[in-house]
């Protein structure tokens, strides 16, 4: 883990390599794959959060694109609600607004893991990225207000009450047909 | 602003009163309502944020319902494009986001000053004050992804893009008609 952190720190998420983390700890890249299966699971070890969020990400994405709004509030809510998760989650989150390595590495985590995972669900639109960013911001939003804010009622609300209330605006980044008032 | 900090840190955002600012500054009251035209004034000065939320919101809350969402957009982005504003608007999220005395300030001062403004607008509906959370998480969301996480291509998104993509996702929160699945 010390060497996972140093290169993380070092070269970031996207740059850091399996191999250069196993030359760092002194040991054989296999023996890193067998322990972790992959640097997504490093990451959720670096900052020692029991939760993966690319699989909670990439198990929402696999319903049908005009449910993927609703899916993802449940799948994110469902996984921050929690008891093991949620403490290690808000000090994450927390850690990834502040400044330096470890924000950083997680900024990084999250544009590959999760953003660009949603924008390829969107196929080749134009503007996918720009879509799956605004969806991720709605979801940020709710997590803020919810776990890191604390302010009620969102706080305490059912997690199917927020599906249906905050489901149809994620779908609307994803699929909505906005106009430009132009 | 010693006197504001320390009745704040003691007593939160809420509980504080100029009064007893004044009585720690050890001055007329009157002679804090000279300088400051209220506690919203003292906690822009104490975060040294040159913005006052509450008079953006209020402007924007100036608009017929139905218009709500894009204002409440293109007024907070505008604000927080400013030069001026953005590094400390920053700093102050940031702070919010924490732990400790200030965070409890600051987020007292955003339920009081923002969520409850929303909420009186929407009139009396029973779920005045989940919508106007809701609405505010959109917007919260969107702050961290273009000024706190700094993701492109929400970043350097246009602020009247923006009004058009995410102004009806605030709308929906405000006065849209979720049905429940029940």
């Amino acid at each position: 883990m010390a060497a996972a952190t140093a290169e993380f720190a070092e070269h970031g998420y996207e740059a850091a390599s399996m191999r250069a983390i196993a030359r760092r700890a002194q040991v054989d890249p296999a023996l890193v794959h067998h322990y972790f299966d992959g640097k997504q699971a490093l990451v959720a070890e670096v900052v020692e959060v029991p939760l993966r969020p690319e699989r909670v990400v990439r198990e929402a994405l696999a319903a049908p694109i005009d449910e993927l709004g609703g899916r993802l509030v449940r799948a994110v809510l469902t996984a921050w609600d929690s008891g093991a998760v949620r403490p290690a989650a808000v000090a994450a989150l927390r850690s990834a607004i502040g400044q330096g390595p470890v924000a950083r590495m997680l900024r990084e985590f999250l544009r590959r893991e999760i953003m660009q995972r949603i924008a390829t669900a969107l196929g080749d639109a134009d503007d996918a990225d720009l879509r799956a960013e605004l969806a991720a911001s709605q979801l940020v939003g709710v997590i803020m207000v919810r776990y890191v804010l604390e302010f009620e009622p969102v706080a305490s609300a059912d997690v199917e009450e927020l599906v249906w209330r905050v489901g149809p605006a994620v779908q609307w980044h994803l699929t909505g047909s906005p106009e430009t008032g132009a």
